[in-house]
């Protein structure tokens, strides 16, 4: 497996100015059902916008038979939902490739999961009448930069059965509270069971179009490319992952896991947004062993898993892997591509047991 | 001035894996006058660690006349104060530095600032009754683990002056809310003025201790060190320092500024542990001007401050430097230390009008 110490590679400026800006979740932050508002990652492309609640509005058009201009009074009014997501950056796992894209450099942490309220974004298409012709619906973010040498809004699309699913929300709570500035307030798009780039945040605009969107976060960037010739296949759910807590304590700044021989019960989370995690297995240097799974927590949110483990003396080598309903399973070997997307690989923790 | 970039400086696999479980805060961040909770910087030397507030207790013992035990109803009891405190990590712009000590690579965002809600620690002190001869009280978080060749928990001391100070809280809320895990739940020390390492997360312990403390956090880490031979003088209060929100909108991923010609508002805030701000000037390419300063928001927090820039086409550097009332000054070009300790020298941030 390619391991970023072992091989010696090293951190761009440009990575690092990321990575000083973004967030990941300390793993150990996985004891949490659901992950404090201050420890659920955070990617953010260009920077975070300053939207005034008052004048903010978001306005739904194109290809719909009545415009709509609504306020945040306007959304909060309507049906409410709240529900348990796990969501994950595409990019979780680009810092183990080999070439490695220069990006958001994720490790394996670039992860959460809140409890999201919103109202159904069903029922405001709904109101604003989808032509029958339409084909996506593009969503537009206020966060503005430049990107693949173009200006722009952060956008994304979706198909209309993808957005009509129940589960796609308007957010405008996460954990009970209002959206802090830095995961979309006022509102967002919250779309369980895709990677995080599909949930827009600071939406500003709906759009329903009769052709697929063509924008730069859509049809370029979140593609499976193995080349800059081709296009590639775009990305969207999340491929199955297990992350377990690393056990034991930790050396600073090394990170290296020191653990008292004997039994102990190794924890962990498994998500897919593909099919319900099925199996979650563990090996101890290179064994493998199946995990037990907790009870589910919600149809969209990580399962937990344990592991009973009579620690010898010695350096061990720890790993999980997830299997989901769809026989989808982790890979033991990377499968590399250009972008960095969707990397999951196994995690592997090694531990010192004295 | 040392730039990390143009250095062709790389960071280790080490350094990144403490990046992505620190959070530091983006500089967008400076428009809120409190920082939200996911927005404050964090650094945690070990894990987060999981403490059941139920059975948690803070113990006051040593040199003491009453030894105490308390849980997190005995000191809500308490009289509360509610202090707005910029807080920054000691080891904020370690990564400017060349050759850069191996640590959190913090450039320039490790800052935040929040309302602590706290007993003053001064009136617990009074009740276990301090003996005359105390001179330092050991303050000991929950956090555990391996640094400098040592398997430890994390503390630190303070003077009796410094530790009775009426600003100085046992502080179990942070912007009204309970203590987020990561932030020392269910109660940390809260040291104004002087950097984070200070302000002891997840408090279990407080010894009253009649010889200066010598534990490795304290007469170790966090020491002006030239070499290893020498000890150094231990860091304390935080150096002034004034950040600007960076003008304009980014490319991603190099985060390089964009900005339309004309009149633009450049606003920052800036700080300092010792003194009062008195002064904040800007440059552009190298002429220095002085910034206006807004009205203090709290006697312990940053100080917002703004600069008007008619920006005319091209590239530009524009800097920022405060002055606190103690006549200290952040310096131009930077003094290295070992640790890479409270690197204050001036944030530059290049902007390209078009």
């Amino acid at each position: 497996m390619t391991d970023l110490a072992e091989s010696g590679q090293l951190i761009t400026h440009t990575e690092l100015a990321l990575a000083t800006r973004n967030r990941g979740m300390p793993l150990e932050g996985m004891r949490h059902d659901v992950t404090p508002v201050g420890l659920h990652y955070l990617l953010v492309h260009f920077d975070i916008p300053a939207l005034d609640p008052g004048g903010w509005r978001l306005r739904i058009g194109g290809n719909v038979e009545r415009e709509l201009e609504l306020g945040l009074d306007d959304i909060r009014s309507r049906p409410a939902e709240t529900i348990t997501v796990t969501m994950e950056c595409a990019g979780n796992g680009r810092a183990r490739l080999e070439p490695r894209p220069i990006s958001q450099p994720w490790l394996n942490e670039a992860i959460g999961t809140a409890r999201w309220t919103g109202t159904p974004l069903g029922g405001i298409l709904a109101e604003a009448g989808l032509g029958e012709d339409t084909v996506e619906l593009i969503f537009t973010g206020a966060d503005h930069g430049i990107e693949g040498g173009e200006e722009l809004d952060y956008a994304r699309s979706l198909t209309v059965d993808e957005a009509l699913r129940p589960s796609v929300l308007l957010a405008y709570e996460m954990n009970g509270r209002p959206l802090e500035p830095q995961h979309g307030f006022p509102l967002r798009l919250l779309v369980p069971g895709w990677y995080g780039m599909t949930s827009v945040k600071w939406l500003t605009r709906i759009e329903a179009v009769t052709e697929p969107f063509e924008g730069y976060h859509q049809a370029v960037a979140y593609h499976f490319q193995t080349d800059d010739e081709e296009p590639g296949e775009p990305v969207s759910r999340m491929r199955p992952r297990a992350l377990m807590i690393p056990p034991g304590f930790p050396d600073f700044p090394e990170r290296t896991r020191h653990l008292d021989r004997g039994a102990v019960t190794v924890r962990g989370r498994a998500w897919s947004g593909r099919a319900p995690i099925e199996r979650v297995e563990v090996s101890c240097d290179g064994v493998w062993r199946d995990a037990t799974l907790t009870e589910p927590i919600g149809e969209w949110a990580w399962r937990g898993w344990s592991w009973e483990w009579d620690a010898t003396p010695g350096p061990h080598v720890l790993a999980c892997r997830a299997t989901d309903a769809s026989g989808d399973r982790q890979p033991l070997v990377q499968p590399w591509n250009l972008q960095g997307m969707s990397n999951n690989l196994v995690q592997e923790v090694g531990v010192l047991v004295r």
